[in-house]
């Protein structure tokens, strides 16, 4: 799992950008998963640098490294990481898909290395000499009828598969939830019942007016913590439904 | 692993949207990873559904749902799980990390339910009321300086996870490729190297003038192919330049 010193030795490259947008949501990215270092290739629009789409990362735009070539931009890097989608060209160099990318730049990182991911520009992504500068392609594995990603979103992707367990924090295990979520009955069974519930509460004059907002929050979380099964909540609609009668008659 | 008909069973929400760029980028990662059914709660701005941004997804616009709450939104759904990234509130359904979520969604699919992946709008995301409709929690683990993501980076990360193993294609094994990026010479080292064994090549008169951006660029495939150490590399270096000497001599 990659520490913060770690991360700091995994440059992002964006090769010939055009949108500024695109390099601020590739900044904004970077900032959520806890990368920093930036380096833009040639890129097309100047002012680049103010990008508004850069929310919470002015400082990687602004400490980013701009380079002429991508050679310059990756010329301190051991590992270079060129990204794309299926693509239909045979590739020169070593594939790896991207759910197999982690352990292959840990690696590389824990014997001292330097990585750059590299992301081509939005039309066309990163051509054949582009991809000469780099030991291995990765595939972001996409649906063959739409492979093209949005450059700000394959970055997102990426630094999410690397960071994936770094910034887990303490919760319920995956069976603990699969257990508590039994429910089959559908949301629109639960809401009919929680109105019914509702009605019979007030019919009742069990809650003051006051207190039905958040009487009706209460019963809400309280039908999904259930775990109701389809029949579960009609039996039980039934039943509320006779209360509610009575009640009223 | 999840196949077309599952995924057709996971609906994408989007609740009170302000951008329709971010409908249609939301749209577009959804085709990207193979997902058609999309849910759009009092989306804002009006036209939303003839987003650009919806490159290659278009269609995933013109036949999205469109209702007034989220309520209406997942009736049909048996499963509803609300996305944020780590906050400070204490969460009142199960909470489960992104990473964990494809089982849970593998077994509600498995059973017959349908699931619902809910986002909120861009500025503050889900409120306590909106999570109240939902089963569980999932969260997407970023940095804790940074947790505010862009809607249609969120959406992208969160299809990706799901859909992670979808659409691998055959290729070299993680181990293979590791063995095949064996080396630790930095690129500058090997871009030194490759112009030193060109002018080489020029001397010798081993490559005629129209061959010579072929045979750069097979050149450059070639060094990073051989894995060089650092210390190989400067060998190496060291030998063509004697050679270059001889030859200029």
């Amino acid at each position: 799992m990659l520490t913060e010193a770690q991360r700091d030795r995994i440059e992002v490259v964006l090769v010939r950008p055009r949108n500024p947008l695109n390099i601020g949501a590739a900044a904004r990215a970077m900032a959520n998963f806890g990368f920093r270092r930036l380096a833009v290739v040639a890129p097309y629009a100047p002012h680049w640098r103010e990008a508004r789409s850069a929310v919470g990362a002015p400082e990687v735009l602004q400490n980013a490294k701009s380079t002429e070539c991508l050679a310059d931009a990756v010329a301190g890097c051991t590992l270079v990481a060129g990204t794309g989608t299926v693509t239909r060209r045979k590739p020169e160099q070593a594939v790896v898909s991207l759910p197999d990318l982690a352990p292959v730049v840990d690696r590389e990182l824990a014997r001292g290395g330097r990585v750059a991911v590299v992301f081509g520009p939005e039309k066309h992504g990163l051509t054949r000499e582009d991809l000469s500068y780099c030991h291995m392609l990765v595939e972001i594995p996409t649906d063959p009828r739409q492979p093209s990603m949005n450059l700000g979103q394959a970055v997102a992707v990426c630094l999410y598969e690397l960071a994936r367990r770094v910034f887990l924090t303490e919760k319920d295990t995956p069976e603990a939830v699969a257990g508590g979520v039994r429910s089959t009955a559908p949301c629109g069974d639960l809401e009919l019942l929680a109105g019914v519930v509702e009605e019979t509460m007030t019919a009742a004059g069990y809650s003051p007016r006051g207190m039905q907002p958040a009487n009706r929050h209460d019963l809400r979380l309280l039908l999904r913590r259930l775990a109701l099964t389809r029949r579960d909540a009609r039996r039980i609609l039934g039943l509320f439904r006779r209360i509610l009668w009575r009640l009223n008659h």
